[in-house]
């Protein structure tokens, strides 16, 4: 045998050996790093933490019998106060709120009007107790509607990127739950299907989730108002019209959550009695499923409430977790950092 | 050197070399192959196939000017026409018909219907002429309401698995278009979205069409009934009512396509006046759209029908096609095969 040929040989014997090693310490590696990272650090150690995992690992783990097939992985979270905060009222109100104040001077005809009166002093007590549901219906109609979609989300995008809370200051869009997007991500990376299932508009959601949560759009579920296809110039667009089409609230839920995605959730997170029903619907699911309210109890970094609060009451459904064993999140003790 | 040393040496080079050029002789097969195979052999060569291949190569191309990002391609087909045959009547209606004939021994209180007599006999012209859209909605609503979502879906399984055209003798399900199922492969082969937009019942058709045409169960977009939820014994079930929630035909196909995608199509396949306002809503894209019609131009192998059809009248968009220079498929010409 040459020398070169000896030379050679013994180099790409090196090569090989040395690439057998690299892949055994980068396959190490890698084992290491996954069992360190952990996918949800705004979660204390607890057994709401560990029942999430746990969920997870079973679902996931091929070998086990509570295995589900990727395309059955269907997660449905609710927004207001699961998602994001809810006090003192529904950020979408606020926006409707300020969409009033924005359009009453063009509106000289307005200034008689006592529900717009309470609305432009943002009158919170006098909305709820004077006119109820059906005025703030009547609020909603008036800003959301009679126009065309793209320039409703573009109205919501100017909105969210600069409207502040009230009371935190802060950006509506920075009042999310920085352990729900962790809870996102890590079921994303599980190959979950997340979506959205809120009472609140859908057009109102879909100019804010896609970038906020990092969604698709079309897996936004929300309630909708009717539209009319119209040409303008020749170019088709859709006018939203003060009627509604569907109310995604309650028993709306599993309703629509069946009409757009056509399978039961295996997990499914809310935080007060109008997820009740689609809580239920995805407990009853034939795989194993995790079922779970929000429960706010923290009084000091967000807000503390459930059964007698005006918005986002936490009643009936609290009963049926203590009765069937849902998990409970407990804001306070559960939750390291609450806004990202 | 101990010739063991050296043997084990050659042995290692060994797997090296031939590793290497195993690698070489694989990844120049892959590039023969993806350059030789037709994605749409059904399809004769002619400026349709071209226009297509020419759409899909532009649109994926990053370099090109007329890109588009994977999450904006999203393609819709309208089903009866455009996806399967609808001749004599569309498939659903002889699903309606089968339903009658095998609920009718139970219900006596039929027999002095005039218009159950008219369904049972399969007399398309008397249910057309006498009873209109009206009397097919009373039988979809006597066959299709009063049982759980569930239910209904295996009603249809049975069904679609077993029934046979009453012309042709195929079952129904094998009466499908192999070009387009070619394209919408050849679509989600490049990262497109591919929906069924319908006036068809969405329960309907997600009994068989993940199967038939490899799409998933949530990008199905078709009619809805509204449903009732309740619980039977503890457990929650959606009922079917026979009451319409939603019509997605006409300029319902837009509005429905914008309330479940949230997107505009850059690809639209269509075969009837009822695809009119999809085709627009897609042509009026921002991006490079593909708007298409299928032309029924095959009286041999198929059917050949368009401006005097009862079902599936295309003259409207027919005009509108020429107008605006949307694709026209002439099924005769244009397709070597039909059905698979």
């Amino acid at each position: 045998m040459k020398p070169k040929t000896v030379f050679l040989q013994r180099f790409l014997l090196g090569i090989l050996v040395a690439g057998l090693f690299a892949g055994c310490s980068v396959q190490q590696k890698e084992t290491q790093v996954s069992e360190e990272v952990d996918p949800l650090p705004s979660w204390r150690d607890g057994s709401s933490k560990q029942s999430i995992l746990d969920f997870v690992k079973q679902v996931t783990d091929t070998a086990a019998a509570e295995f589900v097939l990727p395309k059955e992985r269907i997660a449905v979270f609710d927004n207001d106060g699961t998602l994001w905060s809810e006090k003192p009222t529904y950020f979408q109100v606020e926006f409707v709120l300020y969409r009033i104040k924005q359009l009453a001077p063009k509106h000289p005809e307005w200034q008689d009007d006592e529900l717009i009166r309470a609305a432009l002093k943002h009158d919170l007590k006098t909305l709820r107790e004077e006119f109820g549901a059906g005025g703030l219906g009547h609020l909603m109609a008036l800003t959301q509607s009679g126009m065309s979609s793209d320039t409703f989300e573009n109205t919501v995008r100017d909105w969210i990127n600069t409207a502040r809370h009230p009371v935190s200051g802060k950006l509506f869009r920075e009042m999310v739950f920085k352990p729900m997007l962790e809870l996102i991500r890590y079921l994303q990376e599980n190959d979950f299907q997340v979506y959205v299932a809120s009472g609140g508009g859908i057009d109102f959601m879909r100019a804010w989730i896609p970038q906020v949560y990092g969604l698709p759009r079309d897996h936004i579920l929300g309630s909708m108002l009717k539209y009319r296809y119209k040409k303008i110039k020749g170019r088709p667009v859709l006018i939203k019209l003060a009627e509604i089409l569907f109310v995604n609230d309650r028993d709306g839920k599993p309703k629509l959550i069946h009409q757009v995605i056509g399978r039961k959730p295996i997990l499914a997170f809310g935080n007060s009695d109008g997820d009740l029903q689609m809580l239920e619907w995805c407990g009853s699911n034939q795989h194993k499923s995790l079922t779970a309210l929000v429960h706010h109890t923290d009084g000091e970094r967000e807000w503390a409430y459930d059964r007698k609060s005006n918005v986002g009451r936490l009643d009936r459904a609290l009963n049926e977790a203590e009765k069937q064993g849902w998990l409970v999140v407990d804001m306070k003790s559960d939750w390291k950092n609450i806004y990202p």
